[in-house]
């Protein structure tokens, strides 16, 4: 028994397969977003456009959100100094929660450290502790959620993605009376759909089964004070839990909750990754509340995103690159090898200076590798018609498809059967 | 199905056993520490004095760590912006990483959003890229071990806390050609004693296994460096992988993991709770950066912490009160009821201002609930006095046994197997 062979070789197996990840070192620049310093391998540095951060409006630059974090940090230190339970609740992360319940208009909500941790503890407790579960969940949610519903132990099946007759399937053939929780994404973010969320909801009462939602992808960005796609579409209400994210549109760090007092504190009370792990530091709550707060009522940033990214979709559109469809702020497009997406993102940033990280697998299904553009509303016209003339002179270097000018690059039907049944469905 | 019952009951019976958790509302006050404002549930407000924070060292309030914090802040923003692998990366975190192999003297480290996820996602993922792997645990490993453990889904055992010989018998028994993990602590964070880590390491080296040490409550107060027992001990080059926070003694937050660059490299490959969430902000990893850096050098807090804690244990074992052998700088006090161990924390807080957490399970076994005290450096012979007459008044109104002036509270062989025999083993 060698030990270090088999992590070398399970490295080595990346490096074959062309998708070992290598991580760009970055200085991010608060006031110049979207650049940041660059510092590659040989030590260089050089300022360099960031196309694929979610740090979707630019709020991790907001003076009040950095202004929060320091005079916060001046005043009570830089940690927690605990668990929630052992000294580590601070009054910034009390007000935060408040804060959140309020946002989505619920009785209560529960900040984790990570957005991951929000999914897998949340998931996973509300699982454990009803009888008999059964989860239902969309064949590409998030990692996290998988991680949640593995943790559980309870029975899972998978519905084809978005698909509501499928669905529907799965929750007649459960039946009424036993549990059944049903998981899903608002905003998917690798292709930017949006779930049918209303059908859904629909379905759940008609079934009676729980409805849990991941609006990671949305909070900040939709609807009139920023809660989501269920706010813009009147269903906040409607849902059991919603669970958000503080770390992408909000701008600073942390995963949350928000739902029944009672659902809340079951999860407060038994899920060993939000017990068992040092609370957030004050600092960074009031970051948080400062955004989350910023964005209840103010539209410039969720315009000022919508408009670029609209913009990007047309200019990309109109050159014949496979933007894939997306009815939201982000801007997929489509490569389909993993080899190629890394050479396209290493010339883009080498060449022109404009960093979009090659999105592989696991993050992706294998064969629809992608470079995953999020325009903010700092990537003015002038910055979007840089990163077209860019995307042209690879597309063109690499000899990557293009697409008939003015359409969308769709996935076929096969592709998409493909993916189900690579997700265990 | 009515959903809403099944949380409720879970609560409530929480309620029943008397381990319902209130978290204490509190604000830290950089530059007092221990002094804090505790906001009651009637809203009033007042400074009571904590002691028991996990800030073990009072570095979240170090000049130059907080500094650090607001000064990265304001240059570079109040969030990652994303994962690591997609525009998070950021150069402080880089350099976190850097220091921390250092500190180590390890090829490599990884940092991650907590010390939670970083063991689960280490310890899981370790075990899955080995054939066949068993997991030889310490019973008494905390929450986050047992969930890699039981996320890594591979066979394991558990030896009974700190037995090396009942290690050396299972070690045998798998034999030296199966792979095997040993995961253990080095200080125990709910009885402050220490593993023969030594004896563990021999084992692992004469049958042939993985070792991974959590060293979380050690980190910046054992070693002439601050790197831990394994430090301390001159044990650091003999444990594959070593585990640690900077959320306790380094007064910051997330975890991290160092070792040989392909143990590390695979598990930042492979891990999904480190792969898909959000990367640390730049503010966070530049204030541990300092805190690590300070504590490499500066042996003050150190010694502080050590004279303070020894203090402690003289002046409470002196006035009878039952201190639970210890050999580190935690300082346990035997309870071994929920409710009155919730009462004795209720009284010190509402009558005396000062603020110890009551531990019940399922931090420690259930009949073993205790008041664990953490001294440090700031926590002067004036204040260990006042403690020490509080718990007196306390421990009189409560008719809370005490033991012989001047000796310590031992858990008897016979309650230790009822631990064992609770923990699955």
């Amino acid at each position: 028994m060698k030990y270090l062979e088999f992590f070398e070789n399970a490295v080595s197996s990346l490096k074959e397969e062309k998708r070992y990840r290598i991580f760009a070192d970055l200085e991010r620049q608060a006031g110049k977003f979207p650049r940041a310093i660059w510092r590659a391998d040989n030590g260089l540095e050089r300022e360099i456009m960031v196309w694929c951060s979610n740090d979707y409006l630019g709020m991790g630059q907001h003076p009040d959100v950095i202004a929060a974090m320091t005079e916060t940090a001046e005043k009570m230190g830089s940690g927690a100094g605990g668990t929630r339970n052992i000294s580590g609740t601070n009054r910034p992360l009390v007000e935060l929660e408040m804060e959140l319940a309020d946002l989505h208009n619920k009785e209560s909500a529960l900040v984790f450290t990570s957005g991951f941790v929000s999914n897998e503890a949340s998931i996973s407790t509300i699982a454990k502790l009803l009888p008999d579960c059964l989860i239902l969940s969309d064949q590409l949610n998030h990692a996290s959620m998988i991680a949640g519903v593995k943790s559980s132990g309870v029975q899972k099946q998978l519905w084809r993605h978005n698909d509501v007759e499928h669905l529907e399937e799965l929750l007649a053939a459960a039946g009424k009376e036993r549990a059944k929780l049903i998981v899903f994404e608002s905003v998917y973010s690798m292709d930017g759909d949006v779930a049918p969320i209303e059908k859904i909801i629909d379905l759940a009462e008609k079934y009676n089964a729980m409805t849990y939602i991941d609006e990671v992808h949305a909070v900040g960005m939709y609807g009139e004070r920023g809660a989501g796609i269920c706010e813009r579409e009147g269903l906040m209400d409607r849902i059991d839990i919603i669970e958000g994210t503080l770390a992408k549109a909000f701008g600073t760090l942390g995963g949350y909750i928000t739902g029944k007092a009672a659902v809340i504190d079951a999860i407060r009370s038994y899920a060993p990754g939000f017990i068992f792990t040092t609370a957030m530091p004050p600092a960074i709550a009031a970051a948080a509340r400062t955004s989350v707060r910023h964005l209840k009522s103010s539209q410039v940033e969720r315009d000022g995103q919508q408009r670029q990214a609209a913009y990007t979709k047309k200019a990309l559109s109109d050159a014949g690159l496979p933007v894939m469809q997306s009815e939201t702020h982000i801007v997929p497009l489509f490569v389909g090898d993993p080899d190629l997406c890394k050479k396209a993102s290493d010339m883009l940033l080498d060449q022109h200076g404009i960093y979009i990280q090659p999105i592989n697998y696991p993050t992706v299904p294998r064969g629809t590798e992608r470079l995953r553009i999020t325009p903010s509303p700092f990537h003015d016209d002038g910055l979007v018609n840089g990163l077209s003339a860019a995307l042209l002179d690879v597309w063109d270097k690499l000899d990557l498809p293009y697409i008939t000018p003015g359409t969308f690059y769709d996935l076929s039907a096969e592709a998409e059967q493909e993916v189900f049944e690579a997700a265990g469905g």
